[in-house]
């Protein structure tokens, strides 16, 4: 058994998307945007790293385990300027952190399903005995227009979160969550360059539903709520609605104050999802990760 | 088991040292790197993603297996652009290959590493079922003076290496390996650009000690060779030195003519020492990568 426990999360400054320097005050994209549900989204004044570092520490205070219990640590982010010769964030999260000897896996190509392609990596070294307890941190900070205001129809905010993985539920400041299933698809068209906007929601919905059938293929019990990476409502409605899945059941409460925060979502949506509403232990979910080239699902019983 | 199989390999244009742009025909420095066992290196007119292609094709030929045999692939590379929003260049390795939808995990945060990383996450996939036959690609192009050039004591070269690895001996074409033990032990002082040239080379050192003494508890027969990534034949010996593994032991054949490899380098070497030496079934042989953050040693036994 797979728990994710003291799930903890900071963001950037609360901003208006009016103020989105990217889009530059144009009026037609902003309305665009608030009428599919962004109001305001988060700027980070500091680096990826450093917001790694905050949630890191407040995950591992809630999950109650010190640096000498971590056996390696799971670094998700889109953020890096540099993977090619030594990717500085990671090694100075590992300073800020004392963790300058832990091992660190790095998760970067999985743009917003990296934080669920960190947890099916958690899982891989537990299930196997490499490690018996593993901090993830997803954290995502737009380093580029592109990733500020992805394709026109998201607004992405800079954010972290981080969570302590085991084989046992580990602290009661923050629900836990057991893994009760995982898939993951993929299409690598899109990030290829070779693809267009109906052919990826198209593709992404395929790799989606994939997923879906087989995770629900193995929970006999009803499902909560869906938590999707938080997105434009109109995309939202649109999977959901191709998926088979009721608008309602779908997770999108932190859309017009927090907007997108990558791969982050998943870890910051499940955790509010669970407190917000004061999920009964024993409750099942399903997070859904969609990203360019892939999606994962997990479906996690509160503990 | 984990067997490694079928490992093929591709490199740019072999090229005289004297000759690379980054060194800018800079005498004295082209003396210093000849002095130490430099002569020619490969330069791509390529891309990684269409050196991995090949590579990969030819592995796969070698292990005998067809695209839909392969539930994994991962890709291993230093060369990555834009880890951001979508690599373009998975996504065109997929598209040539006529992968569209298997899933690929990058690795690109292990430098040096990558390629030892990459065979630990293809064991995890391997022993846990979550898959039964992955595809590694390692393929490495410098993209900057830094990555040509490292620290002014190495050349790197282009080139990439693929193997197939499964949970039995597959292909008849180049020796199998199985892999015995695998430890890896990090360092990330240096990536956080906190270190200095001595105290890095005693990180090293210390990582690769600590996977070297993991490993070599767990094998009970004499180590035919050492496969260290290719390197500056002083450094290359001051790293036996200290690891107390006679200067002798160390394979750097390929020094001369193909210079450091990235992490490519690992499978080139192994399959390389193993082929060149006709080394007979049942010899054992431990892979030593070393990179800026971290260190493995892999243990192998010929098939």
């Amino acid at each position: 058994m797979i728990f994710v426990n003291g799930i903890r999360y900071v963001l950037g400054e609360s901003r208006p998307i009016s103020s989105v320097p990217e889009l530059g005050g144009d009026e037609a994209a902003i309305k665009f945007l608030a009428d599919r549900g962004f109001k305001n989204y988060r700027h980070s004044t500091v680096e990826a790293w450093e917001l790694g570092v905050e949630a890191a520490r407040q995950a591992m205070q809630a999950a109650e385990v010190n640096v000498a219990d971590i056996d390696q640590v799971i670094y998700a982010s889109v953020s890096s300027r540099s993977p090619a010769h030594g990717d500085l964030s990671i090694g100075l999260f590992a300073h800020r952190m004392e963790m300058l000897t832990t091992p660190i896996t790095g998760v970067c190509f999985g743009e917003c399903t990296n934080a669920m392609l960190g947890i099916e990596h958690a899982a891989m070294l537990l299930e196997t005995g490499r490690a018996r307890t593993v901090l993830l941190v997803s954290t995502d900070v737009a380093c580029s227009k592109e990733q500020r205001v992805t394709t026109g129809q998201t607004i992405c905010s800079d954010g972290a979160a981080a969570c302590v993985i085991t084989r046992e539920p580990r602290g009661s400041a923050v629900p836990s969550f057991e893994l009760l299933g995982f898939a993951k698809a993929f299409h690598h068209l899109s990030r290829a360059g070779m693809s267009n906007p109906a052919k990826s929601f198209r593709d992404i919905c395929g790799a989606a539903m994939k997923c879906k059938k087989t995770v629900l293929s193995k929970i006999d019990k009803p499902l909560a709520k869906w938590i999707p990476n938080t997105a434009n409502s109109e995309v939202a409605g649109a999977l959901a609605s191709v998926l088979g899945i009721p608008a309602s059941m779908f997770y999108l409460d932190n859309l017009p104050e927090y907007a997108h925060v990558f791969s982050t979502d998943q870890l910051i949506n499940l955790v509010d999802w669970a407190t917000r509403s004061k999920a009964p232990s024993g409750s099942v979910v399903a997070g859904l990760a969609t990203g360019t080239s892939g999606s994962s699902v997990a479906a996690w019983r509160v503990v």
